[in-house]
């Protein structure tokens, strides 16, 4: 049998982590020994324990311990990080590290240095003489750059349970259900917007069309108004829908007043881009005061930042999407700092690729009335995730009524779930 | 080559009426020839078709013309129905009428004579002395009846375009879209409530318990009161959740003020259905004063009929459930008489169940946040149905505020929709 | 602050016992001190831990008790049972103690008396001359019973985690997805029905009509034919599309083997229906040859025990059907016993029924192409389900195929599985 | 009133044409009188109907007329198709001609041209001097080119119903069901497949990842071997996870033979595109004996063009994907031509963009076990679709042993479907 010692700290029990590394052991072949524990007798002291794992093999034992990382174990024995030489540009070392989205730090010369951003699915360069360690993408990487390899020397941050009484997202987390009661929900929801405004970060909107063929659209630019959108992640068809319905009252022809009455069509959808590109793009035709109203006029107005990334399924497109995938997603990375509320609603495409690129810590709302879309969502590795399977427009309208609503109830309920009972 | 030869009369051309029926023709192995065609002028002109149908067997002419007959199709030469006696209690003669849910007539003696009520999957009773023929279930048949068999005297009347501007059921028709803007389909609906109360016509709600889940009970209580539900068909359940509810605040343990943060549990549903076991039922648990608030108050307290029916998964029951299917059977169809509307929300079985027994003349509405039970519903030979896929409890509020909104805007609204333009 | 002493055994952490009893606490209001722990240091030994609950008040410290109660937490002063007499028939006492699905004890006169049998939603009945404690449902209390009442004095032992390898059950737990590959576990799913044989226990088999609607029907046959079916209960629908489809080829007017081609129609259902009342029933008809083949034929030809409860949807019904929803429970209680593995496939009613009936032991498997169905089944306080998203006749042919294949590689991977790497 | 006179010319009636022009005339504000008709007396007989439609107002009249021509209908005065100049790179003038996916002509000099490609949402531009129409899109408009706009001089050729027995494609269409029995179904694909083989026609796949992850990959491979794949579009994903499986056994870090048992991860996923990042490409790698086998393998060892669109929320991507959405649109509708039937699996994205690109009389194959993504492929104008709610490895399973049972059987069926019975 061949063995590693490792050791856990912080709220190891009631976090959940110690059981869960318990069984990553047993689950993948190895065995365990707890060599010491010692648990903290109040609810706010915390624990530590150490643990000898061994396995059949070096090979088990380094998957295990690789895995045990994950959880934010630590090798007795603290060694330096492995590096190794990129081979070419846009190609990782052979074994490189695979970043996840928590915090993460990597040891070097006897200092953990945090590397940034946390990001997930990116390898981790290091730069020995600023003592920096920074998340790559394929594309960032350059030939001869210094990649962090193996296991050894790195240390992730799992996130912990809050010790006050939790939040909406420790308890909804992936609770998706279409049956249960959502105005408690959204009332917390509306919480979680005043609060990270009043801690100035900023709030990401991804929204997909369904927020204007559902007559949502008005209810975002309320949002809008209100300073609760600071940046609006979309593609072409949001964008394309939502000025189909400034200009033509429709959306994909069906007119929104009269709903399914109406007739269904491609043309003014097809003119709705046209006029668009006629006038030069969005900004422009804003400005020539050809876009009067909707929420694609109320982003150039409110100078709130938007990023339309392209896609095979575009008409069009309009003047401003990107249509390049890998400019658009370095465009999207490049103004993700300073997120911790992401409301995602009505698009797949777009919320995973945002998703991708959002650290563990940042709180995220995915709305849907299809379910496989939220569970999808809801289980990408999201520490703090919200799905709810409902229609978007009710849910953007009562999620209004609250903001509009008196403040102070709505902070008073906020403050109460922030508070141990 | 065998034939026969058929007629059409009435919209047959712009009710699609001819072209199924050739389609029809040609799908199952036949042959037509077109004998004679005179096509209205004017749009409010009947049309007229003699076609003769040939095909390789006796038999092949046969089915066809049974096809035909669900079009309206009649055979040239008017014979008497074929009867034949029933050979026991519950047991229909060999090759019985099946029938539809559309209005159909029997050939006896040279005279049309109405088979009541218009329900789909019985057979049909005639008592010559009489002269009436009447749809009867399995356990309805007596040995000795005279039932009808073949296919021959006998006539459906298919459901036909309306001639003016055809209102929501008819556009909505299998429709089953969770993207389109609902705001206006349930103003139509709103108006549909307001028109079926002035023609005298009686409201029929059809509930499962996630009204109670999604806290949609209030709005239907509202609805109660304000006149708009005559008769309720409901299980077990929606009953229990809703007196757990009125008694504890919470259904299956989710508090729904709270929402989905309190706690899950099945006790306090428990402790509800046997506080109304040991009152001895509901209406005494309102006169005891137990039961003091929600949708089964509201009924007992109004005096709207309602029909618990029993089933496999039932909790208790409650003591006005009635556990054996064929008396709930009876009951429901016994009350169904008078019904023009129908609004289900929220349960398959129960929604099918009585689906089963309404004639296709009532409109009828089906909500649920899951389209397969929407498509399913919407599906069953109901020529006038809306299917929605949304959330109940938005849906509700909705239309309640519709209906409590100016009555002059609705109904104008209403009124336009039912004018030719 | 008020306080009881809590004590757990077994292994506390790695099947995750400590961490959620202390989550409930946290949760419910409560605080906790740590007294005593002593943790296994192999994963062989069991765990012990002493905790001190605390609340604002002894309101909340019960509750607390009560929840700490369903992980199998002990309060250190071991107190009697409280009883309390049923006031009526049909109806328990107040503060009735409401049961699990898991094994249950109840202190009386300083032993533990097991309360049988573990199923949910029940009452408890104690006879203190015999020392037995019976679950009973609403319907079998008898005016005068000794019941249990409040949460003092019962003990319920949950399911713990297996120490060697954990099987399919343990892993796939609440494991819903439509995007996995399934062959692995239906392999797992043939070695759990092999194995079962071989330990004496009983197969249920819960079904919908959509095992005779997608073709699948000759595959239950195969499982019937090898003597994997001791028990099956379905509604009037499965049957009398099974028999549709022995004497007409069809099922709901659909022709199997031509498929969607074919013409949809009522009248096949309804005359087969008929002729099964005509001959006095399915045996009836197996008898004098009427019914030839098909899962019901086979039912009774292999003295397999079949169970149809009615439902208020139902056409006819088939003279087995039993109409009372409670004489069905009944019955499908009295059948349940030594039931070891449950399939359950296309039937939310009928699978929710069972499932409400068997002890938490019982390993269950849920079919469905409808993801909603599958999570619902799964979630219902099940500790050993899985749930499969596919369809209904590939997921039954893989697994007829690989029973048919040779046993020895089978139950080779059965026992790889049950063994430690 | 203002009115114009229509005609309509071949199987107006039996192929719902005449009704549906009736229909959208009433229902859109308009008035008809028939002026004249000419029902075929046998199936093969051509009919004739001239109408004379009426409306309020010259714009009502023109929006009927433009609806009119989707079903065929010709205006009476024969008048040139109108023309105006493309104002800018990129831009249509105002009132462009929108296409949609059918076989259309406009009328130039007298005669009437075909404009080609038939796709839809493009405008058309015409060269007079060599009598061409060519479909646009908006980033193939050069400034000054001559377009079409209006509604006059335009024909579109509606597609119409087989005059003999219809096949798969027309009994099918738009009937999404999860509850039917598939085999009949994938026989008829199947005899499809070959038909198209025998034509000469090209067959196009569309494919998600799920077909690996389903494991599904082998089943794909086998058409691929055997000649019935000529074109596979697909993203990076598809790509990635069938180069992760061919590598390490995995999909998304699940083992494909030990299922859902295996640990997830995403390290083997983006060591498997670092690994063909590496070598240079998919194609390089096969060259290098790195790649040998999969998917990918198979397209490049038998020369099957591939193409890989990209999107945001690509990892990687692997060196052929095309990260640009313009030119990625470019190439897919330059390899398009001579596409006879086309397969769609398990991507909403890339099968929608492909579908935007097909013509009317391509026949489609749309499969997903979602069933709200094959109403949504099935609904998009195709005229030809089939939606399968069902498991892809199954399916796929199901096909290929179709395909490689005896030829003469599969032959002889297809034959006796085409054939009037």
């Amino acid at each position: 049998m061949f063995s590693e010692q490792i050791e856990l700290h912080g709220h190891i029990i009631d976090s959940l982590i110690l059981p869960k590394v318990l069984d990553e052991i047993l689950s993948h072949g190895g065995e365990f020994r707890i060599l010491e524990i010692r648990i903290g007798q109040q609810r706010t002291d915390p624990s530590y324990a150490r643990v000898e794992v061994s396995g059949p093999s070096p090979v088990v034992v380094d998957d295990l311990v690789r895995r045990l990382r994950l959880h934010g174990a630590e090798v007795m024995r603290e060694v330096e990080v492995q590096l190794a030489l990129a081979p070419a540009d846009g190609v990782f070392p052979d074994n490189f590290y695979v970043t996840t989205n928590q915090q993460t730090f990597v040891r070097i010369e006897d200092q953990w240095i945090e590397a940034r951003p946390a990001i997930m699915d990116s390898g981790i360069a290091v730069d020995s003489k600023s003592r920096t360690a920074t998340a790559l993408k394929f594309d960032e990487v350059r030939k001869g750059m210094q990649m962090v390899v193996g296991h050894h020397g790195i240390r992730v941050v799992p996130h912990q349970r809050a010790i006050s009484k939790p939040g909406v997202f420790e308890f909804m987390a992936s609770s998706v259900s279409s049956e249960k009661p959502k105005s408690a929900v959204i009332r917390e929801i509306a919480a979680e917007f005043r609060q990270a405004k009043r801690a100035g970060g900023k709030i990401l909107v991804v929204g997909g069309p369904a927020i204007v063929h559902t007559g949502a659209g008005e209810h975002l630019e309320k949002l809008m108004e209100w300073g609760f959108v600071d940046l609006l992640f979309a593609g072409n068809a949001l964008a394309a829908h939502d000025i189909e319905h400034a200009l033509f009252g429709t959306s994909l022809g069906v007119d929104l007043l009269e709903g399914a009455l109406a007739h269904e069509g491609h043309e003014n959808h097809m003119r709705a881009i046209n006029a668009i590109r006629g006038a030069g793009g969005i900004a422009a035709a804003v400005a020539k005061g050809i876009l009067r109203r909707g929420v694609m006029y109320r982003c150039v107005r409110q100078k709130i930042e938007f990023l339309l990334a392209g896609s095979i399924r575009d008409d069009g497109p309009l003047p401003e999407v990107i249509p390049d995938a890998l400019s658009a997603q370095r465009l999207m990375r490049s103004k993700i700092g300073g997120v911790t509320l992401a409301l995602m609603m009505g698009t797949m495409l777009h919320s995973i690729a945002a998703g991708n690129m959002l650290p563990a810590s940042v709180k995220t709302i995915c709305v849907d009335i299809n379910p496989s879309v939220v569970t999808k969502l809801a289980d990408r590795g999201t520490f703090q995730a919200i799905g709810l399977v409902t229609d978007l427009e009710p849910f953007l309208r009562e999620l209004t009524d609250f903001l509009a609503g008196p403040v102070k109830e709505v902070e008073a309920h906020a403050t109460a779930a922030a508070l141990p009972a």
